[in-house]
């Protein structure tokens, strides 16, 4: 009779390093949990003499991924490699040897998962990716298993934790953007080529998976709406403070009427949503459900031990299916072909920061076009400006409609009265 | 081949009645997810005239729990009838007759939880519990899945809805406790007699509940020490906000060196703490893990469709097993006999409120009594006392174990230059 499992890593960056400790630090629970032992059998590494802070046998450590995706003996091969064409080839030879896969590997799931998650049905294996979002937070499960007799509305997360590291930085102590990235690079929190995470290209792959999940579809990477931090100013920041909100990095996957919508914006959210609280490298997601209402799941986003608990929980969900003989049935869900919304039918509040030309008549004149298209304000913030013929103004709207807001963004740039319209956000809550 | 699964319902108040509208409402998804229409084949009422605000065939009702419990057709038994002794007759019936029981009844879980389960899986049926804590927050899966591969340390949390709404009213609007619960009763959130509510029982069946899951061992009820909130002064709650808190009612379980302590207390939560920010009805869970760090879990801890939300997502699960053959596998865990945490290896910070005699040296005398145990002061706030000859002071202690703290309480209602000992509460995070 077997009396252990063996898994085979690839990868032993961060993540995959924690998977080792953690593995080995809770040998007990997880005898207690399964009946078997988990071994880390074998371990793809691309370079076998650098530095690591655990002690691994060398005779585990192999640069040919072979020998992991083609040892019978290994059950389970757990992806922490990252990077998406070689992990991707590496999965595809795993599942089709009757391997069960765990990844933590966000940019590969978000591209390929669809694909991949056929493949694993085909086979009966497992694929599992609970920490592909939000680090060590059951996301995934929360949605899957938890919430899976609601019928998920709205999606709402702060999925990226160095933009939030950078924007709570800025927020609470008047940072510059520079600045923010230089303190969240040296903290590890932020990579030297920060593109990824602060163009919201990372975001927009999390909140491509979570899409997928909630909605029962199949979202794909270009149907999500991208937007990043770099461009945020401080005056924008300050002001949005003064009116009751924080900025953070918000992604948003909406559902209505099997119509879809997936972005991932700067926004202002009020003080008291329970997503401003979220704060440095944190990450949260908010979901509403038509039965539950709200509910929001919270931790940290990343980092070594967190990241490890998901990808351990998978690698226990993996091993418990394979107990029973039932792997390759998780995840599994309809498939709805889903229109993306257009923008007629989505809707916002925004706020908006311009200059006016210090004319008599001039706010009369943009009022008149916002109430043209029926675009109330819900605030008004005038503020001297040091240039002393301009005045600077900021509005915050209630609900519009995108297209809406778009024809008034058009009409006030062409507006004489108009000096500049200098930024507009999203705004999420009621200040 | 079957094309239906029948459930029976025991039970049809305010969650038995959101069970009926949410299968009604998500029939196209559940038949999606599995294959299957789910149908409420029976509903055992008490009073069969009863008003209610969905519509019910008349054929479907019935008195007779055997019109369920020996139904042959009825593969899960959905128990939302609440009370403790006929509710167990019923699920062991239902058990003993192979049927898979989904309850959200804490107080029989609180109880009999694991002779219940014993049974279970003796019968290799399900007995499933999500709704008994959180009402919608899938809490119990977050710790049995998605953080199964971790050492859970401590669970914290705000698991009283009817509490949470009185405490938030008192602190956010002043009002005195009694105005307080008359609004939580107005509202529904209070019931006519809200002893278990108000005394915190509820929430520390609540959190037995919680304890035994994340600790993998028997806590039993008379194991949780319980404080209610119906002796708080509003001078305390304006005192504790002054000072940067907020109260709240807070469940702690936590487990070090195989030794647990479970406890419901009226806590002074700092206000930048995540749990400070859970407001009205609202419900929350905080994970400290030895990996993941710190995590939470927040939304409804009541409420008809959020309650039936996690009733439902258990059914489905007993539904999918049904269909893999592995019924009866659910929340196994291994069981380690814990003791109780001694009061001499258990900490915490507190706030204490006291009056001295206006003399000189009074002060110097209690600070005495406080270092002498070498327990040190985080805060200190003296206030002129209406009573002139007395002054009024409010020290905030830093961690000091729990029989230091009870020998100094002793020692200063003993000491002459004390007039009173007015209230202590326990201090959570740092304000």
């Amino acid at each position: 009779m077997k009396t252990d499992v063996s898994i085979g890593l690839l990868g032993l960056g961060t993540v995959g390093c924690g998977v080792v400790k953690l593995i080995r630090q809770h040998q007990e629970e997880l005898v207690h949990q399964l009946g078997y032992e988990v071994k880390v059998k074998r371990i793809l590494v691309r370079d076998i003499e650098k530095d690591r802070d655990i002690e691994i046998d060398p005779a585990s450590i192999t640069l040919n991924p072979d020998d992991i995706l083609n040892d019978p003996e290994i059950d389970v091969v757990v992806e922490v490699m990252g990077g998406v064409n070689e992990a991707r080839q590496y999965i595809i030879k795993a599942l089709e040897n009757k391997k069960h896969v765990v990844t933590a590997n966000k940019d590969l799931i978000a591209l390929y998962g669809p694909e991949l998650q056929e493949l694993a049905w085909k086979n009966q294996c497992d694929l599992l990716y609970e920490a592909s979002v939000g680090g060590g937070i059951p996301i995934i499960r929360g949605l899957t298993d938890g919430l899976v007799s609601d019928r998920i509305q709205k999606v709402m997360g702060i999925v990226n934790g160095t933009t939030n590291f950078i924007l709570t930085k800025m927020m609470d102590e008047g940072v510059s953007y520079e600045e923010a990235l230089r303190d969240a690079q040296a903290l590890g929190f932020a990579e030297a080529d920060p593109t990824a995470d602060v163009e919201g290209l990372d975001a927009a792959r999390k909140m491509a998976i979570l899409a997928r999940l909630a909605f029962y579809t199949n979202v794909k990477l270009e149907d999500v709406e991208v937007g990043g931090i770099t461009n945020l100013s401080s005056e924008d920041l300050h002001y949005g403070k003064t009116l009751g909100y924080t900025m953070k990095l918000i992604g948003v996957a909406e559902c209505q009427d099997e119509q879809i919508e997936v972005c991932v914006q700067p926004t202002f959210v009020a003080q008291n949503h329970p997503l401003a609280s979220v704060k440095n490298e944190f990450n949260a997601v908010y979901i509403n459900g038509e039965a539950i209402g709200e509910a929001m799941f919270y931790g940290p986003g990343a980092g070594s031990m967190p990241t490890a608990t998901a990808v351990v929980s998978d690698v226990v969900a993996a091993i418990k299916n394979m107990q029973l003989g039932v792997n390759g049935r998780n995840l599994r869900g309809p498939r709805f072909e889903r229109k993306l919304m257009p923008l007629d039918q989505r809707y916002g509040q925004f706020y908006i920061r311009l200059h006016l030309k210090d004319q008599v008549g001039a706010f009369s004149k943009i009022t008149s076009a916002f109430s043209a298209l029926d675009i109330s304000f819900k605030r008004i913030l005038q503020t001297p400006d040091k240039r002393d013929e301009l005045a600077e103004i900021i509005i915050v709207t209630h609900k519009v409609s995108l297209d809406r807001f778009q024809k008034v963004l058009l009409q006030l740039n062409e507006m004489p009265v108009v000096k500049e319209v200098n930024s507009y956000y999203l705004v999420e809550g009621e200040a």
